[in-house]
């Protein structure tokens, strides 16, 4: 390291101002082919150095997705970046190598490669260790073709289940997508490739749900809900690069924003990494946002705000002016290059052109992440289908959710993020259906299959053929939900924001012409966000949630059907009633969520945040505390009894909710403080201990400094946000506020005996 | 004045600390019959002392609704407020009486006073001086029956159409609201009254709509677009009361917000009248927010903020601690009183009780009020009905709202704010129907009615009469809106939040069955809040919409029908597209209406804010400036030429709108800075000239400081906010922005040649 800086200070002696600012320039060849329609909407008068030459001739920051845009072979394109990097290299008077990224949000986003579950699905999992082993796996991948840095993981918070980018994020609560977060960033990293965390930040609080609209939330709601979770990704996760987000928060774009680049992010957290734009970012501070004159004030304002790369091409940053504040961003890249290994002497671009980015490891990963990520919301006892008497002989499936493979990926897979509006078959990897996947799990019964309708438009013509089969079976499976796309192509995804919550197309329709034929429903929602199941869910035999869980989806969903998997999932965002059930209610403010005949509207979801059946009992005993009171400094073990009082092994995930009486400011009516995925078996009884320390009770005050305040708080535990079977009061003691500064204990180790 | 200091000072250095926390309490008897229900909801167990006896024990502030809680004769009124007077003054060893405070939103919410049209009215009539006139009308009223302070008016901008308060508000433009908010202040308090800017602050943003719910608004959007109103009614207007709002802004209940209450209200704006809390406000910081454990707690906490009365009876305030924050409180009601006179030797109740609180001249003002605010949104010919060359011979009117009076009347109306549920036909005052007004407009016409739909529910069963009766006449007009309510007794009004724009009820599908017999259709929409109308203002001839127009309404709206009177109104909010725009486009910043294929969700309304037409053309041209630049403290003028084109007279609203080319932060993409109502002729050309400083370009900059940036600004002026054909490019000069400090040019006169 010491080395590093010291090859960088040289570096920056001897370079210009103009290599300096090479350095923090970037690159985009696309294909002149539709595939690249993804940006098309984002890009307009947007446009850096027509040619590759004329890009890198004072050296270059980053090479922006050059396995990205179009289906292009692994040798392909690892022989690609090896010509790029070995030109921008030439043209260096230094020899440096650009740093060269790519999007890997649900798996490297380049053909051919694994596509793992969606964040929404990671966040259903509620299994912080198998998404860092699932982020490492991506992170092999991507450094087995020489790939130097990934562009996720996404740490918005839910607040709107309306916008597109829901299933890019990992949930509503800000503990849950802060450890989740945590652990991507984990693994990612853990294989030298740097992780980017995006968006920072409000763009999730975008107005009406809107993707890149204005955000208006106040500081401290910022603070509370939206920041957190970058906060533990850098403190604990080491994260080497952040994103700023494109919405304006309270009129300031975050790539133009001083405060939160760099007196938040660098000075009070002490971040040292890289800030590199959202795509086009920086111009768009002139083109849509309106706080610049023209590209090169663009440039100079994010520069001055602590950007220091701009991505995708440079646009604003091609005529940065001499100073400090260019030589600290070139500073910072060349440091992070160093940190890559692109200053070692010698280095040559590497990658392994017979790479299998799509091996029977990586499917096992995926499939597993998939299974524990279905979330089983209601059951009559119909599920599982394969009892222990013998199944169905005849079991219909309605929906083109079960033959269309596309509705299994979200939209940062490679086929939805980058063929925009493309069906055809060829997705690069093998996507088993539902359909094919319930033939094999249920191979004794017969499983005839009809669409119904499709995901989007009004055509009810299906309706008839649909509820015929159904009125034969003796179990009708109707799979529904989106598909994703970018920018209106699809239902769910980047700038595919939705009016309401209802069942896209006639979807809703068909599922209640399946149920008027009186066989029983078994109704499967495949969706990048929540859709209102109030008017169908009561009237269905069980209801199953699936959050795009990617390639091994289908087989994940059939397995929890069939009982050959034990449904594990718990929901990080609520299902709501109705479709103008938009926000999140669960960790809202009393007034958020009660109406009292204060309001007409009635809030509350059909199905709560941390939902989520098993195919057994779970009981909730003997919540105890190690003390009944603590300082403003301490730390208490809340030790809960968990016991299987049915005949199927279960993974119970174990939910521990903080209540805080009377505080400075309206507190949540309750919020997530600890959790664990708990394996049971029939009849055992386990012991859970959640190490507490009193920091997880504070919040931002008054003045927006961080407090522990004394007083009176409940502790509650048990399978979700408002099933709370055990609870004990806690007091922290003290005659006023211990103000936090600097770091804090931002998680609750949990452990079982 | 003088005096006053002296005798309140005198009397502050008598009384003991219970003498003085009774100055800051309040009482208020209820009959025990439904009609108080409509505060049951927010009552609970928040209620003060048992009996007046002990109410007034130590004195009293305020009698809080003598006449506003039942149906009581002016006569019986007056007599309950002298008598309670008089023992109010004779429990206290100092002779003081109470403020006797009633709500006076629509008019005296007494029975058989004059119900006014709703604030949304008051802002489609864009006319200042005839709400000042409306104001001082009230305020005769309620002085003349004893009452000293009027809980008016509501100076919230709209946020979200789907709040139920948004027929209390003027509209969702700030300059807007603060102008016609302060004619209204300028109008009541003209007659000695104390006006009451509620609800301060940020209250119309509350999430989802719901009421009471959280805000989460930043400190830049408070200060450019919630607070202006606020600061001009009380720099220009001099309010002397302000009402902190219920809902929690970024975590904190304005009632214990020192930063609102003292920091801004006070010290920054010079504030000398008193804070009346909100109904049980002060307790609610303790029952739903909790930021109190008990109600003394709240009362402190609410007392150290700067709230000096507790409304409506005395629950946190009862034992108030002394020391100086009770004796500034104490000190700031009774000069209060003593600028009522209520200090005054020998004062003695008044009141008539003889007054008529309906009187020819107050319905002739609610008459042309509700004229003036009657928006013509589109016509394609078929109005006015009474043409030059006849009219039709047979007009159908369908709609439950052409017959159901109540439909005119806001929820701060007697029969529908106290009673709540009601449904009775005594309303105190007589309200002509729609159905009535237009038999007498078009006296050659037959002019047959069919309900066809209730304003809620489903039943469909009267459609058929309704087109049957449509098909045979020669143009149909249908009549669909609100019906107000409290707490969801209605579909607008306090507590009655929409889940989304869809009309209530069936009345959407009402509207399509008499479209569909192919009879021109003039769909008049009598309502509380603006409703989608995107699938059906396209087929209709016509569409009128009026906010709540009170008593009056009937025949104003039949005026505009029949062309007796020229339709002059403008839209203060927009008119949506559909059921999910929920939210104000028209001063959004450029990504908070423009979608550019970023998001899949187009929110460009229906029809805009400002919009609406009149029965001729008017045009606009020569839009020039007194001088093409200006200094950051300078002024200009910006003449218009607008011409009646047409052979009928009109009153158009001259808009004029300020775009911000390039600024510190993202601005909206224009705003309105000066309106005129001007009368044209047929044929008559004028001249309109408004007065524009630099001031008007000011906000708040990144440190949230109000500044005036030197750059280049578009003038432009027109007939609505989407239709401004005449512009010109003003310079403001200078080398650095030009902080405002203290007061500012909040206004842009206007004057017409």
């Amino acid at each position: 390291m010491t080395a590093d800086i010291e090859r960088v200070e040289a570096l920056l002696a001897a370079m210009t101002p103009e290599e300096k600012a090479g350095q923090l320039g970037s690159y985009w060849h696309r294909p002149e082919d539709p595939g690249s329609g993804d940006v098309a909407p984002m890009e307009g008068d947007m446009t850096g150095p027509d040619s590759f030459e004329a890009a890198i001739e004072h050296g270059l920051g980053h090479l922006t997705r050059v396995f990205g845009t179009a289906p292009v072979s692994v040798a392909d394109g690892v022989a690609d970046l090896r010509e790029r990097q070995a030109r921008v290299q030439k043209a260096s008077r230094f020899g440096i190598p650009a740093i060269a990224h790519e999007e890997c949000l649900t798996g490297f986003t380049a053909y051919g490669a694994t596509i793992y579950p969606t964040p929404l699905a990671w966040g259903a999992a509620f299994d912080p260790e198998l998404v860092e082993e699932v982020a490492a796996a991506i992170g092999r991948d991507l450094r087995a073709v020489g790939v130097d840095q990934g562009l996720a993981p996404v740490l918005d918070v839910v607040r709107d289940y309306r916008w597109g980018r829901v299933e890019e994020s990992i949930g509503e609560d800000p503990y849950l997508v802060a450890t989740v977060a945590t652990a991507y960033v984990r693994g990612l990293q853990s294989t030298g490739l740097v992780a980017t965390l995006k968006h920072f930040a409000g763009y999730s609080a975008s107005r009406a749900a809107r993707n890149h609209a204005p955000v208006g939330v106040g500081a401290r709601e910022l603070a509370e809900v939206l920041l957190p979770p970058f906060e533990l990704a850098i403190r604990e996760g080491g994260a080497g690069a952040v994103m700023p987000s494109y919405a304006a928060v309270d009129g300031v774009p975050p790539t133009a924003s001083h405060a939160l680049l760099t007196t938040l992010l660098r000075d009070a957290w002490g971040f040292g990494g890289t800030v590199v734009s959202d795509y086009w970012a920086v111009p768009f501070l002139r083109r849509t946002q309106r706080i610049a004159a023209d590209d090169d004030g663009a440039g100079a304002l994010a520069l001055a705000a602590g950007v220091d790369v701009e991505l995708p091409e440079t646009v604003g940053f091609a005529r940065l002016a001499a100073g400090p504040a260019l030589d600290q961003a070139a500073r910072r890249v060349l440091l992070q290059k160093g940190r890559l290994g692109l200053l070692d002497p010698g280095w040559e671009p590497r990658g392994d052109d017979g790479a299998d980015l799509d091996s029977p490891a990586n499917r096992a990963l995926a499939r597993r992440l998939a299974e524990r990520s279905v979330v089983l919301l209601a059951n009559d006892g119909t599920l599982p289908l394969r009892a222990a008497g013998g199944g169905p002989g005849r079991v219909a499936v309605i929906g083109t959710t079960a033959v269309q493979p596309r509705t299994f990926l979200g939209c940062y897979s490679f086929p939805n993020h980058v063929l925009a509006g493309y069906d055809g078959d060829d997705l690069g990897v093998a996507v088993p259906t539902l359909l094919e996947a319930l033939r094999t799990e249920l191979p004794d019964a017969a499983v005839p299959h009809a669409a119904g309708a499709a995901i989007t438009g009004d055509d009810r013509s299906g309706f008839a053929a649909a509820a015929a089969l159904a009125a034969q079976a003796d179990v009708a499976i109707v799979a529904v939900g989106d598909l994703a796309g970018m920018f209106g192509s699809g239902t769910s995804g980047e700038g595919c924001d939705a009016p309401d919550l209802a069942l896209p197309g006639v979807q809703a329709e068909l599922v209640t012409a399946v149920l008027d034929t009186g066989t029983p429903v078994v109704l499967v929602v495949v969706s990048g966000r929540p859709y209102a199941l109030g008017a169908l869910a009561p009237r269905c035999a069980a209801v199953v949630q699936a959050f795009f869980p990617g390639e091994e989806g289908g087989a994940a969903i059939a397995g929890v059907l069939s009982g050959r998997v034990e449904p594990s999932g718990r929901l990080p965002v609520a299902v709501p009633r109705t479709p103008s059930g938009a926000l999140p209610t669960y960790r809202a403010a009393p007034l958020g969520r009660r109406t009292d005949g204060i309001s007409s509207l009635d809030p509350a979801p059909l199905y709560p945040f941390g939902h989520g059946l098993s195919y057994t009992t779970v009981e909730y005993r003997d919540l105890t505390l190690g003390a009944a009171s603590m300082p403003a400094d301490g730390r208490v073990d809340v030790t809960v009894t968990v016991r299987n009082a049915g005949r199927r092994p279960a993974a119970e995930v174990v939910q521990l909710y903080l209540t805080d009486h009377v505080a400075q400011t309206v507190r949540p009516v309750r919020e997530l403080i600890g959790y664990l995925r708990v394996p049971l078996a029939p009849g055992e009884t386990r012991r859970v201990t959640f190490d507490v320390h009193a920091d997880r009770t504070s919040f931002p005050g008054l003045d927006l400094r961080r407090v522990v305040e004394p007083g009176t708080f409940t502790l509650a535990a048990g399978p979700s946000s408002e099933a709370l079977p055990v609870a004990a009061e806690l007091e922290i003691t003290g005659d006023a506020p211990r103000v936090l500064a600097g770091a804090r204990v931002m998680t609750t180790p949990a452990r079982v005996e």
